[in-house]
């Protein structure tokens, strides 16, 4: 897509550059693919800039996103190699966030205290300015949930210093979160192959 | 999301791993953000797979997608120095097709001249086999101002030998692709920092 112009220039008495480099919270809600590919993909935006990016992966599962998680935790070892791009974290709630150490298979109330657990870190790296770009992939599920309090996500990125920006994916993302959000994209699923019969495929899906 | 299951199960004379393995036609399009975002971090997910991949690149600019190019040319690379991964072949209109040296910037029938190139490259390419998976951003749009034949790139597609995955990018998909394609999400714009007087910022939109 272009670049473009803005619609209007707001009264908000910063100047043009003050406005570019404002941090954005990015909302990717909606049922179709793509929410979580296009958070990564913004991450290889980020990596190039030579950000620090921090990944928290707030759903379970075996092989999800196995394929991306590889390849920017690769694309992270080149930074520390070689200088080139920038830092990656991937923190993995279920195999564990490594600042928790109890077994999640069971019992849901374990699941929701390790989304808050999950959360608090996020609230204390973006208190101490840990990234760049934070990627809070299916995060709108522990609020839904009401594992994590929106109110709270809402307040603590408005008041987030610095210049971090951060998205968040997955479906039914709450009305305040949209609210608070500067760029909210929504993925509609128009065709999908399992409609035809078709199960998800390595390389593809995950 | 879930892999789930598929919703029924069609009677076509395929094993579930044949229908497993089908070569998928996937199309982002709509109006909103991610669409090419979302492919390229597909393209992660093949390269994790150990899959060679083939980005065509079908609009010119001078900074769009900088930071998923040298992202994914540095996984490349990883390859070719480690064998971890897949191979990661970038062409790109404008700076040129490597296959085609001309001018591009003040005529638009070298530039329909030139998508046209891609679009038969491309079709060499899947005649060889050459790539497991093709992106093809903001392929709709040589398709839109006719520069490229939509039912000649459905028919290739439907031909095309093998297992090559095909994700298409870019708004305003012909009906055609649309009915041909086997995945289709559509990218809506609900937010914008644009329309709030904000401008691109580098790590974001490029």
């Amino acid at each position: 897509m272009p670049q473009g112009q803005p619609t209007h220039v707001p009264d908000d008495g910063l100047t043009t550059r003050q406005r570019r480099n404002r941090p954005l919270t990015i909302v990717h809600t909606g049922p179709g693919k793509g929410k979580s590919t296009a958070a990564f993909g913004l991450a290889l935006r980020g990596w190039n800039q030579g950000w620090p990016i921090g990944v928290f992966q707030f759903v379970k599962s075996a092989k999800w996103r196995i394929g991306e998680e590889s390849a920017l935790k690769a694309l992270g070892e080149l930074h520390e190699r070689t200088g080139q791009g920038g830092a990656v974290d991937w923190h993995k709630m279920g195999e564990g966030w490594s600042w928790i150490q109890r077994d999640l298979h069971s019992d849901p109330e374990l699941q929701a205290d390790n989304a808050r657990a999950g959360w608090e870190r996020i609230k204390a790296d973006l208190a101490a300015e840990t990234y760049r770009l934070y990627v809070l992939d299916e995060f709108t599920y522990p609020m839904k949930w009401g594992w994590v309090d929106v109110e709270d996500v809402v307040q603590t990125l408005a008041e987030r210093p610095g210049a971090q920006h951060v998205v968040i994916t997955g479906r039914d993302a709450a009305p305040a979160l949209l609210e608070a959000a500067d760029l909210v994209t929504e993925m509609t699923k128009v065709k999908h192959p399992m409609d035809a019969g078709q199960k998800g495929q390595k390389g593809i899906e995950w």
